[in-house]
């Protein structure tokens, strides 16, 4: 954000110099821009499915003009059929049928009401109409636009409250009589049906993207980004890996948790409009998606402060760091990490928290107890070699909040417990040879027992650790 | 969220019990919902007065429909008008300019281009005509598509390329001959005006919401929440206010500032589109005000953590708690929080950041430098009456956050200090007789010299804080 309003600046001040730099920019766009549509295209490959699928729908809805028959009845009408297609078109399945729905569904009941109107007024003689008409469309444009304001209406039923003021205000304002408005009506309301079937059509049946997968797998995805950080922050910030920039990097794949929150809100809603589809039955709690979301973020909050300490100035002397407390704090980092990677996998492949994850729990809950009473015995730190108690605020502190984490750790596992099981969700047992893994919490530095899985994500957070992984696994 | 889920899960249960609880809970819902619209209505009274404005946007373009010689010319067509002002109108000038003007835009060149490729497939013959004519829809729909995964032309043009699609398969597909195709597009173009010009008009001239203006106080009043969390943290952490659970829930204003970065960088997005307005010219820098969005946001996960130690079972013992870490952290936490506060006020009333604002961070980062210090002589903590390490793990763990704070709130006075350096941004000086405040970093507990200000924002964070406030404002 910082480098962005520095940039801007400098164009600005590019700008002022002279339009040289203006043409040098245009051409550096110019060249750029094919290169960023590759990158668009290979980030996600659905867009450009996507985008195939749209020109395919809006192909086949204006088929509609070209034969005969269909045009002779529906005539110039049938442009609202490839407005629908175009309109009604989005990137998931959920939020075309919710939009799909919504359209259909508020262009009838506006177009009934509409009518009544229509039909009332005129009942009302040749002076009285237009002033009834108008109060009307008054009454309700303002009435319902307010009621767009409602959160619970706005994010499932926005786009219907809309195309209800719309489609009111078209049937009972024009000036047609009632058999010309009946038949425009008729005409509206299937030629809608055609577009928004058209599209919904299309979006199920070709390459279908699903909310509900996305909202899944970005969840999970989250929870181990979150793992991936804790895997790497303890060799990072004690120095044992070689301090590279490279690792630091490495680590901000969690940055994006941050602010997952409207996202993750909005394909929960588009979700719901989903039927089964996969391993998901209709009516699969979504919400509780939103209730582990809300953890992973909490969790990251925590993870934020710890990235600061890794770029902090105030290291904690080297005398410090190569005692207990190091091993402790590094073994509380790497298990939760470990947890919260075996738990975003049980939840990506809907398979009940095997007893690895909570294992790794028990060996992170373990080492913060462990550090509890280390500093308990706060000798063993302080005074024998001159070392102040400000040399460990850093340490205690990072020791700390890494006992926050495991805390969220648990209660993340618990979350995706819960989901397990309601009575709906088919969550897989785990493997017989997973669950029966011993949980040996006194274990202080093997952890070779535990089988790890591999995840793959869109931003892999450290290819190096995936493949060593991977070579463990084989 | 864990409740809503439980909630639901109750719901579900009761609903199998029979039918007395579904109808009960209908009751219910039909009861509250007065007191709902009501409260929505209070909440934000804009909203009400928007209704009204869309109401009275789309009676005056029906009017189109009763001057005859309009509707002569017009015909049937008049509902585009009347379409146009029901999706343009937004709630911000900037939304609807924005809206308008890409409606506006798009319609124009869609049309040129589909007219042009219409008669090119004129020229090739009868044979020739559907296939070339869907050739184009097809490429041209699923680039356009394509297109609206680009972040940046999402931001500002999403909905201009969805009319760029629309228009030109409206215009290229439609049967007609050349002369009704151009009057087609002429009435199509002109109704569009009409409507955009019409939803311009009201938004702006009647009670006018300016995106900018919200921007501008929301980044204002999350300072401003974080700054009395701060004030009150202190207070509520050390136990010397009595302990009750409203002071706790006073605190939890903070909590909307987490999840703020999307509805402010859509807000800057709105803000680009409106002349100027108030004290703000064309070309405001609002992408600045993300930045100090970003750097509030970061202050308040560290804010999120510190809100856990309130809450956490393990409490600094009580002989730690009345010792001079105390009384420095207290310093820290109510300086710094007076000093966000300040910060907020001089943003909100664009006044250049007083020395008052840096008077407060200079003495919470001298109170931070003599915890520093104080640090150094564990002895003092230490020791003498049996006190481990481990009791004052809490405390130091708080201390060290607080001075994450600090540093965020030195970050955000630079970031302020920097937005009123730009030179088409018009900050008044402060007033003499603040800018004369001394400032006295060694004082160690008599703030009351430093005036105080109060800021109206939404959601009081202490009701009590400001009465007293006011009180000796006055």
């Amino acid at each position: 954000m910082a480098s962005e309003a520095a940039r801007d600046q400098n164009n600005r001040n590019e700008g002022e110099n002279g339009d040289r730099g203006f043409c040098g920019k245009l051409m550096n766009k110019v060249v750029e821009f094919p290169r960023k549509l590759k990158k668009l295209g290979q980030d996600d490959p659905r867009r450009i499915v996507h985008s195939l699928k749209v020109g395919l729908a809006v192909l086949l809805v204006s088929l509609l003009y070209y034969f005969q028959p269909l045009y002779d009845e529906l005539g110039a009408t049938a442009m609202w059929a490839v407005l629908t297609v175009v309109v009604v078109f989005e990137f998931s399945v959920g939020a075309t049928l919710g939009r799909g729905l919504n359209r259909i569904l508020a262009t009838f009941l506006a177009g009934a009401l509409g009518f009544g109107v229509h039909h009332l007024a005129n009942l009302s003689g040749q002076t009285a109409h237009p002033i009834l008409i108008g109060v009307f469309v008054f009454l309700l444009a303002a009435s319902v636009t307010f009621l767009r304001f409602f959160p619970r209406l706005k994010a499932r039923y926005d786009y219907g409250l809309l195309i209800f003021i719309l489609t009111f205000c078209l049937i009972s304002v024009s000036g047609y009589r009632d058999e010309e408005i009946l038949e425009m009506a008729h005409k509206r309301v299937s030629t809608i049906l055609i577009g928004a079937f058209t599209a919904v059509f299309v979006c199920v049946f070709i390459c279908p993207v699903w909310a509900g997968d996305d909202l899944h797998n970005s969840v999970a995805n989250n929870i181990e980004k979150l793992g991936s950080f804790l895997e790497g922050f303890g060799d990072e910030y004690f120095k044992v890996a070689g301090n590279t920039e490279s690792n630091k990097a490495l680590l901000q794949g969690y940055s994006s948790v941050l602010n997952s929150k409207q996202s993750e809100e909005s394909q929960a809603n588009f979700a719901r409009w989903e039927p089964r589809h996969g391993k998901f039955r209709y009516r699969h709690p979504w919400k509780h998606y939103l209730k582990i979301g809300t953890l992973t973020r909490q969790c990251a909050y925590r993870i934020d402060t710890l990235n600061g300490y890794l770029n902090s100035d105030i290291q904690t002397p080297l005398n410090i760091q190569s005692n207990k407390v190091q091993e402790l704090c590094m073994k509380m980092s790497s298990e939760s990490g470990k947890a919260l990677k075996e738990l975003a996998w049980a939840l990506k492949t809907m398979t009940k928290p095997c007893s690895a994850a909570s294992c790794h729990i028990t060996k992170s809950r373990a080492a913060a107890n462990n550090l509890k009473s280390l500093l308990k015995t706060s000798a063993a730190l302080l005074g024998s070699e001159g070392i102040h108690l400000l040399d460990i605020v850093p340490a205690v502190t990072v020791a700390s909040l890494l006992s926050d984490v495991v805390s969220y750790a648990e209660q993340i596992e618990k979350s995706i417990q819960e989901l397990s099981s309601f009575s709906h969700v088919q969550f897989k047992s785990a493997e017989p040879k997973k669950a029966l893994q011993p949980c040996n919490s006194s274990a202080s530095s093997t952890n070779d027992n535990v089988p790890h899985h591999v995840i793959t994500i869109h931003k892999l957070p450290s290819q190096k650790e995936i493949g060593s992984k991977q070579g463990a696994a084989n």
